[in-house]
C-alpha cells in the first residue's frame, strides 16, 4: 500500500467540497474521492423538482458532472463502496461492483458518508410500492412509478422533504395525502406556522392528516396500499413515501475507532478533526456546532455540509480553518409559499436555557401602493434577559424575498446581535420590494415593546 | 406663549418618526406636528409609480392619512410654515395659509425640514414644462402633463429619481431620454455596473445620453422644450424633468443659530442634538454618521430619516439612544432590473483611505435545474490589508432577491465583519431560491482567491 495523498469517502456535498477545497489550497495534492454510486455531487435537494417536472431531466441534478470533477484533478473512484478503514496503516480498503478489493493508502482521510433516511420499523415497510428517498437511483424509480399513472400517493411525514414531495406529486396530478405525527406539518416551525404551510397545502387539494400515528402499512387485494394507523388513520394510496428523517451513516467509521456520540453522529472538533489522527469529517455524518449553544447538535443540512467539507479539505491540505458553526437556517417553497427559518425558535430557545421571548408580527413586504404586495408574517424570538437575537420564522409568498430576509436575521445572529441592533440595521428600501421599516424591522421593534 | 411639550416642524418621515416615537415612549407629553403642506407622511419614494400608473391615486402614498396620525394624539398643523425659532424663549414662529402667525412654545424641537431638489443654475430652468419633483403637489401636477397626451419627455439626472421617471414615463408611453454628465447612469455604482441599467433602460426604448452636460433648455415657436448641451446634446420634449440631487434645506435652522456644515446640512451628534440645546434634528436636513469612517456624510434617504427620526424622537422625550449610523444602502428597480448597493464602493473605499480590493461575480440567482433562474452580477468590495468587508453592489432580475441579498452586506457591514465571516453565513438555501453557496458566499470565495 503506498500512499495516495487525500482519500475522501462519500462524493456528495461534504466530500466534493472537502477535496475541491483542498485542491484549491493544494493543487499539486492527489485527491481520491470513493463514491459509492455513480452520481458523484448530486444536488439531492433538488429530487422533489425532478420528481415534480419542473426539472426535466435527472442529470440536471448534478452540481457538476464526472468530467467536471476530473477536469479540477480529482481522481473518482465510482461505484466503489468503502468497506474498512485501518487508522494504524492508514489505508482504505474498497470493494468495486463486481467485489474486487482494493486498499487506498491515505496521508490524510475526509469522511464523508452522510445519512440514510429513517426506515421506521413499521408492519409492511418493506412491501412493495413504500418507497424511502435519499439517492438518485430511489428518485428515479420514484420518478418512472409517478409517470406510469399513479393516481394516489400517501406521504409519510411532513418536514422539508414531504412537504416539497407533497408539492410535486400533486404538480403531476396524484392525489396526495400527507401524514403527520405532530400536531402540524412542517414540524421544525411552530405549530401555528406550520398550519399556515398545511393550509397551502390544503388549497392545492392535498389532504394533510396530522396527529396520527402510523401503525402498519398493508396490501390490498387490488395491489393497493393502505396507510393505517390511530387515532382514526386509513389512507388508500397506489405509492406510500416515507420521509421521516435521516440518521448519520457512521458505522465504517466507528468500526475504525472513530468516536460517535449518542445520535451516532461522528465527533469532530471545529476544525472538523475527528479524535483519530489524520481523519476529519464532516457532513451529515458529523453533529454540528450551533452559534447559539456550546452544546453539538445534529443537523444534517447540505449548507453546513458544504461549509463543513470546505473546513475538512482546507484543514487536510495543511491550513488550520474552523468552522464557524451552524444557525440551523432552513428554507422550503410549497407551491406558491415560503417558510424560512434561522436560529432558535421559542421552544428551541427555551430548552437551551434561555428566557425566551417571540413576537409576531404580519406586514406587507413591500408597499401596498405598489402592486402584488403580500402579507409576511414574521416570528422573532430573543432572549428576554439580555435582549438577545435568538432566531426566526419568516412565511411568505414566492417571489417576497423570504429567504434572504431571513438571511438577513442569520447574518445578525451570526454575529450575536441583539434585537435593538437588529433594529439599526441599514436595510435597502423601494417601495416594489420594501418599506422604510422592513418587516425584519418592524419585528424588532414589536419585540422591543413586548420586552419592555 | 407657553410650552406646548415637543413641538416638531416638518411632516415627511423625520418629522412623523420622531412625533410618533416621543409618543411611545411618553403617551403624555403632547406632540404638535408643523406641516408646511396638507400632505403628511407622504412616500415621495412612491412618486414615480404614482406617475407610471401603477399606483393609481396619489392619496394611496400616504404611510398614514391625517386621521391615522391624529388617532395617535398628534397635533397637526398643516399648511403652516414655520419662520422663525427663537431658541431662548423656546418657541417657534408659525403662519398660515391665511398669512397668520402663531407662536408656538416648546419644551423641546425636532427639526425634521427635509431638502429641497437641487435647481440647476441653466438658462430656462424656469420655463413652462420644465419639472422638479419632490412634493406631491409637484408630483400631481406633472401626472397631469403626462396623461394629458405629452409625448416626449427629457430627464436631466440619471441617479435612482432619474432612472426610475424613466421607467414610470416609458410604462405611459411616453418617449423617454435621460441625460447624465457621468459616463453611466446610476451614478452611485461603478460605470459599468450603471451600464447594465443603462442597457436595460435602451432595452425598453430609452434613450440613454450619457457623458452630457446641459448648458441650457430652449423653447421653441411650436411650444416644443429643447435640452442642448455638450458635446453634442440636442434633445426635443413636451416636457423636461430635472433629477440632479437635493439639499438640506437648514435656512430656517440656520437663522436660529443651529451649525450646519459646509454641505448646509445640520451638524448633530449621534442622539441627533444640535448644537442649541432641547433642539434635535434629523432626517435629510441633517448630515449622517457613516459606519465606516468618522467623518459625516451627506446621504439623505428615506430608511435613515426614519431611524434617525425615531432617536431624536425618543430622545426628545426623555429617552438616550445614538443612532447607529448608515451603510449608505440604496436599492432601485428599474424595469425588470434591481440594484442595490450598501457600504462603500472601491472608489469610495480608497477615498476612505482603505486599500480597497473589488471583485465580481455573475451566478445563478438559484440553481439552474429550477425554472426561472437568472444570473445576479455581485461587486463585493474589502479592505485587502485587514480583509474587512467594506460594501458590494449586487445587480439582478426583480424577484431574484437582490435587495434582499444586498441586507445581508448591510447587516454584516454593521457588525464590521471580515469578508471571511460573510462566507460563514449559514445562509438559506432551497433549490427555487438559491445554491448552496449562496450568491454572497461565491462572490466572498473569489475576494478571498484575488486577495491572496
Amino acid at each position: 500500500v503506498t500512499s495516495s495523498g487525500l482519500v475522501i469517502i462519500g462524493g456528495s456535498d461534504a466530500g466534493v467540497m472537502a477535496a475541491l477545497w483542498a485542491k484549491d489550497r493544494a493543487p499539486e495534492l492527489p485527491v481520491t474521492l470513493v463514491v459509492r454510486h455513480a452520481y458523484p455531487n448530486f444536488s439531492i435537494c433538488g429530487i422533489p423538482f425532478y420528481v415534480s417536472g419542473e426539472t426535466p431531466e435527472w442529470p440536471m441534478l448534478a452540481h457538476r458532472t464526472v468530467d467536471d470533477l476530473e477536469a479540477l484533478g480529482l481522481r473518482l473512484l465510482l461505484n466503489h463502496e468503502a468497506t474498512g478503514i485501518d487508522p494504524i496503516e492508514r489505508s482504505v480498503t474498497v470493494i468495486d461492483r463486481d467485489g474486487d478489493a482494493l486498499t487506498l493508502g491515505y496521508d490524510m482521510l475526509v469522511i464523508g458518508t452522510g445519512a440514510e433516511p429513517v426506515r421506521p420499523p413499521l408492519p409492511g415497510i418493506d412491501l412493495p410500492g413504500v418507497h424511502v428517498l435519499h439517492t438518485i437511483d430511489q428518485a428515479r424509480r420514484l420518478h418512472d412509478v409517478v409517470l406510469d399513472g399513479t393516481k394516489r400517493a400517501a406521504l409519510i411525514g411532513a418536514g422539508y422533504v414531504g412537504t416539497e414531495m407533497a408539492d410535486a406529486l400533486t404538480t403531476r396530478g396524484l392525489e396526495v395525502t400527507v401524514i403527520e405525527m405532530a400536531p402540524a406539518v412542517l414540524t421544525t416551525f411552530d405549530p401555528d406556522l406550520g398550519d399556515i404551510v398545511g393550509a397551502e397545502l390544503q388549497r392545492h387539494g392535498v389532504t394533510v392528516a396530522c396527529d396520527q400515528r402510523v401503525e402498519r402499512i398493508e396490501k390490498h387485494g387490488d395491489g393497493s396500499l393502505r396507510v393505517v394507523g390511530t387515532p382514526n388513520l386509513d389512507v388508500a394510496a397506489d405509492v406510500v413515501l416515507v420521509a421521516v428523517g435521516v440518521r448519520p451513516e457512521t458505522e465504517l467509521a466507528r468500526h475504525a475507532g472513530v468516536h460517535t456520540n449518542e445520535r451516532g453522529a461522528i465527533v469532530v472538533d471545529r476544525r472538523m478533526a475527528t479524535n483519530l489522527e489524520h481523519v476529519w469529517a464532516a457532513g451529515d455524518c458529523v453533529h454540528t456546532h450551533h452559534i447559539l449553544v456550546d452544546k453539538p447538535l445534529y443537523l444534517p443540512l447540505g449548507t453546513t455540509a458544504h461549509k463543513q467539507g470546505r473546513i475538512a479539505g482546507l484543514n487536510a491540505a495543511g491550513a488550520d480553518h474552523a468552522f464557524a458553526g451552524s444557525c440551523g437556517t432552513q428554507a422550503v417553497k410549497v407551491f406558491e409559499l415560503v417558510a424560512a427559518r434561522t436560529g432558535f425558535r421559542g421552544i428551541e430557545a427555551q430548552a437551551a436555557g434561555f428566557d425566551a421571548l417571540s413576537v409576531t408580527v404580519e406586514v406587507d413586504d413591500h408597499k401596498a401602493y405598489y402592486p402584488g404586495s403580500t402579507k409576511i408574517v414574521t416570528r422573532l424570538t430573543g432572549d428576554r434577559r439580555s435582549g438577545r437575537l435568538l432566531g426566526a420564522q419568516i412565511i411568505g409568498a414566492y417571489g417576497a424575498e423570504i429567504s434572504k430576509r431571513s438571511d438577513i436575521i442569520a447574518a445578525a445572529l451570526h454575529h450575536r446581535a441583539n434585537i435593538e441592533s437588529l433594529n439599526d440595521l441599514d436595510l435597502s428600501y423601494t417601495p416594489p420590494l420594501s418599506s422604510p421599516w422592513d418587516p425584519v424591522h418592524v419585528a424588532a421593534q414589536a419585540w422591543l415593546r413586548a420586552a419592555r
